[in-house]
């Protein structure tokens, strides 16, 4: 595995630092003094991507111009290396560019985060085996937990793209149409069993415009984000017979700042778990496309103490995100630069493994106790539920930063903003 | 009801032309030495929407150098309402405009459509009662035909707003992964049972970031087209449990050149069906918000003579637009301009009125006879379909271009283009 690579950057040559040079992750930031722009996370620091290319340090026709990454993404793979060669280069210990980029750091405590893309489409998948099988399991009864399609094809359905927030926007407990086991008729109210989904997001940075093979969508894919796909389960039980999840999706989705790109992580590939049935040809692994990052929860209740509600690892899903957008494209579905795509919840064996509350609390019958003494089924006003990521390289460490948001009150009556 | 509004557009003054001057539906045009641009059909002609502002005979704020609708939608209502009159006045009989307008006409077949609006997102509705019944019948029998939520919600999923296209463009049947009665196994095949759907289309005119009600879901709906939502109902019924259709959907959504706008088609508003159960207040109707708009479906096997075979109306859906848009933003989803919103299948209740070649052949076990003395079961390659859309005034129609598109057959190997 690859060793730490040193910058001259001193904050990035820790083995804590979610940021050290083998990570460089793209994000958009501003300042009190600049507009969103493009930046790269270096140690404590974001180095001003749009400056780089304003001072010639970089060239790449004016994309950081634009204050999202699509337009960078659009330029095609042979450009995505270049420029991440380049800032290594830069940003390398004894580089002698640095005199020209130090004063193009900001110090992250100084800046905002905004949204790294613009968001095309929104598809969210439901590819862990452990979360299909818990869900399943409370639904359906053990003997039916998978439905029969699942071991052949990655199921997803298409998210709401006008849904996906930043890390640390507040989210406001939605209002929904429900119906519970004791109603005799549906009601308009506020969600009482809303809940999160431990995902990681990928984005699709290459445009396609019908079947593309596992190897292809692998190659088309510019990078991963933590993903939160909020989720408010009283309105899904109630809609999704049967098209799927609608409003219950749609309040937001919230995404890590930064988008650590494949080729940071390719250290990390690690192989999908042995298949029950053998995949179709087209879906079948073209190599290891899976990626091993430990994932973890935390759940704060306002004013108090973080807990940790659950730990996990990428490396449990069923599918990867190649043969998602594999799958996507099969029936000729054109695809654009900033679709992203939701990997689907991330759940692993036990209980303590598992990556929302739904499962954690089995459906509210087994209320997770915090360790405050306080209980949990579902979240409650106020509490702040953080997702992270790490990849632990030999004395580095890759991070996304936080994918966090803080859970409003809903409006006393929604229709009067 | 309204008259004929007489135009100098010789051709806009009969009762069979489907652009009287009360109309004034808005597309993109190009032609052998023009790019695409906004126009606005009338009678045999199309006025360049762009050359009138560069001209000076309206004024947007340049929102016309755009090449698609949604820069224009985005200024707002009033100024709908101001280029609609405006427009009125260029066209009419006697109008003083005539000398500097009548150069800006093109003969419409000498013309190239283009999608009329760049589409931000697209979702697709299950509204319509006939077709709901006819298809749960089928699939859960009479007894089960509506899910417990269909008369409390009008059911609708994400569409892909990528696999939207005009009317004219050809489309490929497609591979899937299906899973027949007879099958062991799910195999990658190309699709047996392609389908149309006969829908109207809303485009949302005015965002909102919050929910809205109904009267102003009404207000935000800039107009209306006809949509075509190409199903492989073979895909759909292996993928579609839990989560919904996916592939089944995003091979392509055809859509009439011509955007008819809500203030064309307000003589025509028609209230909903009497309501079996009552809705909830959210979701009430707040006025007529459906529409009298003949439909019909023609099928033109390659080489031979059109064959309508079926006819509806729009006024047999459940839910208008309008409680579709209010539904839709009832979790606090966003809209943005430009978002899509298909009305689901409209099917009327006898044989002769259904919309999809699903219901028209039950499922494959009535094949259709066409007066060819062919059979249809579903589409055949080379077959083009073509939906049709006409509100009758005194005296004239309101149409909206034909929504079509001819069937190519799958390619041998969809991996090697």
């Amino acid at each position: 595995m690859t060793k730490l690579l040193r910058s001259w950057v001193e904050s990035a040559n820790t083995a804590e630092t979610q940021f050290p040079l083998n990570n460089l992750p793209y994000g958009v930031f501003s300042t009190a003094d600049s507009d969103p722009r493009c930046g790269v996370a270096i140690g404590d620091y974001i180095l001003d991507v749009q400056a780089l290319e304003a001072k010639g340090l970089i060239a790449f026709g004016g994309a950081f111009k634009a204050s999202s990454w699509n337009t960078f993404m659009a330029l095609g793979k042979a450009d995505w290396a270049k420029l991440r060669q380049r800032l290594m280069e830069i940003l390398a210990e004894g580089s002698t560019d640095r005199e020209q980029a130090e004063p193009l750091l900001t110090a992250q405590e100084d800046a905002s985060l905004h949204m790294p893309i613009t968001v095309s489409e929104y598809t969210d998948f439901y590819a862990g085996r452990h979360h299909a099988t818990n869900v399943g399991t409370m639904f359906r009864g053990a003997e039916n937990a998978l439905p029969p399609n699942w071991l052949h094809i990655p199921i997803g359905y298409n998210g709401r793209a006008s849904s996906v927030v930043v890390s640390g926007t507040d989210v406001r407990r939605p209002w929904g149409q429900l119906k519970g086991p004791n109603d005799d008729a549906p009601r308009f109210a506020p969600s009482a069993r809303f809940d999160i989904e431990l995902e990681m997001g990928a984005i699709v940075g290459t445009a396609s415009d019908g079947p593309i093979t596992v190897q292809e969508a692998d190659e088309n894919i510019f990078g991963y984000v933590l993903l939160n796909d909020w989720s408010a389960r009283d309105i899904q039980a109630w809609e999704y017979q049967p098209l799927g999840p609608f409003q219950a999706k749609a309040t937001a989705t919230s995404i890590s700042p930064w988008i650590v790109t494949a080729a940071a992580l390719a250290p990390f590939r690690c192989d999908t778990p042995a298949r029950e049935v053998e995949l179709l040809d087209h879906l079948k692994d073209a190599g290891p496309m899976l990626y091993d990052i430990d994932l973890s929860v935390t759940l704060t209740p306002e004013g108090k103490a973080a807990d940790t509600i659950a730990r996990t690892n990428y490396n449990e899903m069923y599918y990867s995100a190649a043969q998602q957008l594999a799958h996507h494209t099969t029936s000729g579905c054109a695809m654009r630069v900033g679709d992203l795509l939701g990997s689907g919840t991330i759940s692993g064996p036990k209980k303590q493994n598992r990556g929302s509350l739904l499962e954690l609390s089995w459906g509210g019958k087994q209320p997770l106790e915090l360790e405050t003494g306080e209980t949990r089924s579902f979240i409650e006003d106020g509490d702040t539920l953080t997702l992270t990521a790490a990849a632990h390289g030999e004395g580095f460490t890759i991070g996304f930063g936080d994918c966090t948001g803080k859970i409003l009150p809903a409006l006393e009556n929604p229709y009067k903003r």
